[in-house]
């Protein structure tokens, strides 16, 4: 590797935090070429009646330049 | 919503993470109205014999004193 | 307990961040005595083609010198 | 001052942030007594299209136990 | 929300932090679809001769991919 | 332990950072049940005439709201 | 510009945190020569009866030794 | 300068931390019009047989969208 | 000095934090050779029926492998 | 207090923390009016065959510039 | 080492962050006695038309006050 | 890789950061099997007569315990 883009994606999940990471790099390898790792940099939740109903992630995602 | 408090609640499980979440979400419910959202701070395990026998989180969680 | 050291520790699963917190304590108990907790410092993924392929937790490990 | 508490309040205000501010220390002196100053610890805006339509700050409010 | 991207924008004015927030905003909109909050990062001022000639923000602007 | 809140709570003392603790969680407890224990965020001192005159310190108190 | 100093500055203003940023800049300038910027590290208010008495601004004010 | 743009880049050298600096930024220039700054947030070096065979850095590059 | 190693080392007194301090340094020179200087990195207490009972400090520990 | 000036200290003692503070204190005051307060920064101790030798401080120390 | 004194000071150069730490050492030196050390705090690029002109440090040199 | 550990080292040289960086590593290689990067955490000089004397790096070194 030798320039990446780092760029940072939110995503949502009713699943869990894994799924959201998931559903996250999905989405951004549809648009990003070249993805190659996240870094989990905050882990929220959505909360409705005492229940959580949505797990959110923000990851730092880089993705390759050039190789 | 209008006006907010924020307060750290910690809780643990013995299956993972995000039953931890829940389990404090779920509590903090109990004694306190209109708690909308958290954001995870930290998270632990207790360790023993080399096995985890219990997940912990810290959690900042949010609910609405006026709408 | 009286007097504590503290290690980072970082560690690998295919299947999720929780396993990967498993594997790292299961794998730091065999060479480090009286393991008896952990702090999450970083949650990352690998990815290909648009999949995570491998979950990485860097922890801080606790072990007890003396007790 | 001998001890006093602080508690994280979150507050929006259509205008702008200093008036965010004192929306929720107005808010906050209601519930708690002894209120005497806050501290600023994040400013956030919602946005709607291409304008802001609510600014929003969470701050650090020190209160009074006994004097 | 599903999916959201967040990007960090840097504006300024004459006038005041919250005409700059207004200022990276609006310019930011003209470009990225879907804008729907920011988190204010920094605040500076440029000085000239004892007095403030420009005030500066960087935000971290989210805008929604998917719905 | 299961569930516990999180609070933070400032202190002074004439005669230094550990009295400062001291007196803190002794006011804590009469008013909070199951304190457990402090985590010192900050430490500061009050100056007058080239002397201090005060000790300040900021800690997060826990206290269990369920065993 | 070449070589600078930077030096932490608080200043205070019963209208607002612009100003207090504006009242630090002027004070500052008659006794630093070349002050060029300011970088706002923090922002507090003080309380009195339920409202704002006081803004106050920590800034990092940057001035040129050398051109 | 009016609104500015920041984004993380990542380069490697095999000569050292500043032609890592050059390389992201020739590279980054060939995408992004106006370039005018980047902030160094982290060096890492990989490592084989002892000895560093490439030096990373991740920089925070600013480039202008309006003059 | 010329190569030196840091860990982190956790130490627990009744009597203080300079003493917890005194403690893990004693400990942790019985194990390692050079030991020079140590940051406190962390101090909590624990707590019962509303008085301190153990005071802790986490510590870099730095110490040298070659001089 | 109107405008004040922080600017960083470092201090020593052979007896303790709290010691290391009254000395920068003192240090600070002869050649700075108007110390009001200081902020403990870092606290750091020197070691010599297992035993602490020096207890240094840093701290952000606070003086009025005008009232 | 008894007392010391903490300033930030930026300086530039147009080969390097070596060369700019010590052109930044070199000028401090000129006004502040007993300089012993200085801790680099960013380090930043300027760049025009895709090169960078301009290596910048900020650094917090410790000068002793007595020894 | 699948478990690795990190570990601080400190490393000085009279000639440049980078080459206190592999003086860093090679050392640290002695003594630890499998070192694959290292993470630069701090930067710093020791100066003498307006003159840096010694350049000293703190750096998390990652190797690996099984692959």
């Amino acid at each position: 590797m030798s320039v990446a883009r780092v760029t940072e994606i939110s995503a949502t999940s009713t699943t869990g935090f894994e799924d959201a990471v998931r559903v996250g790099i999905k989405r951004a390898s549809e648009t990003l070429r070249g993805v190659r790792s996240a870094w989990v940099k905050e882990q929220q939740v959505r909360v409705e009646d005492g229940g959580v109903i949505e797990y959110q992630v923000n990851m730092m995602v880089t993705f390759v330049l050039d190789d």
